[in-house]
């Protein structure tokens, strides 16, 4: 019998929504715990001990009890949601772009634009720190890059890894498609509109809430 | 016949070494093609339209003339070059771990400990723009709280997946053993310097140029 799955989560966070989305395409029963780290439930000392010494979500529960194995970072929770599915290509080279794109999400596009979202739509422009109100136009510019390399990778390939979806469409997916609430204008980039309308329309899609 | 391999690099960066030392690690035979990025050279019109259009090093560049694949993201290229190899887990949990230290490493480790090494060694503080010189603060901040957590994992594990080395080790390993550069004092961290010390030990390992 396959191992209990759980997402430790904030359901507002995107992050949270890739494992939620994944799981769903693979129709992968998963239960979900919700924690609201605006006040700070992910940095008790019981989450700390138990969950993630890093003091974030998500992270994916794999097992109950004593023997429970907890795995942090989206990304990472995908892939091993995804394990021998057809959500990640096996040849070398296709598996390596995939994971190119992750890694691409991770570091040009999460911080800039879904920062700026949780900034602008939770923290509120007016409660921002002056470090953060700093911080507010490099992001817009290194965010408005990481659409502009997305649209022109997307007018010549219908996913990121070719022509089926996988775990980097996911992971890409989870914060550009909110990306208006970070004060990103996507009408400038048609191929990711299409490709947003592309991810929408697979079966087992489920909504972000 | 294996195809060849180069990387396209500055000699100077962590993310180019992390590359090298895979190869190194695993004797796979690599050719090098410097880039200074402080010039520009890796945003000109031929580097993008050819190499990268992120306009990034490193890139590792699979095969010569018109059938050169190209591969963007240092972790993604240490995947492809580990490809079946030790340095990389088959058990799905411990694989997927893997994959989670090096998410780690891309979001809460290089964009701290490697940009206030950049910053300081090579821009100089006195250079810095006044959105530079606020992020220092909270670059030291969060680049500590990654050294710490890292420090806290290694008193439990000789490596970061375990008693042997994996492509997460190398990730991390780049700009933590240089970490002094950006002004982070290892003196507080013994199991950081113990792990250093086990992976310098490594057969085949190369040092940083």
């Amino acid at each position: 019998m396959a191992e209990a799955l759980t997402l430790h989560e904030d359901p507002r966070s995107g992050n949270c929504f890739k494992i939620k989305l994944t799981a769903a395409l693979l129709g992968l029963p998963l239960a979900t715990r919700a924690y609201d780290i605006m006040k700070g439930e992910t940095r008790t000392p019981e989450f700390l001990a138990t969950v993630n010494a890093n003091g974030r979500i998500p992270v994916l529960q794999i097992g109950d009890g004593p023997d429970a194995r907890f795995l942090p970072e989206s990304n990472a929770a995908c892939w091993y949601l995804a394990h021998a599915s057809h959500l990640i290509p096996q040849e070398r080279f296709a598996q390596s772009d995939m994971l190119r794109w992750m890694f691409f999400e991770q570091y040009s596009h999460e911080p800039n634009i879904a920062t700026l979202r949780f900034w602008l739509r939770f923290v509120g422009e007016a409660n921002l720190s002056a470090e953060q109100r700093a911080q507010v136009m490099p992001k817009r510019i290194a965010g408005s890059a990481a659409l502009d390399l997305m649209n022109r990778h997307l007018a010549r390939s219908a996913f990121f890894c070719g022509g089926s979806v996988t775990i980097a469409d996911i992971a890409l997916f989870a914060y550009t498609h909110v990306a208006e609430e970070g004060g990103f204008g996507l009408g400038d980039y048609p191929h990711i509109n299409a490709w947003i309308a592309r991810i929408e329309a697979l079966p087992g899609f489920v909504a972000m809430d």
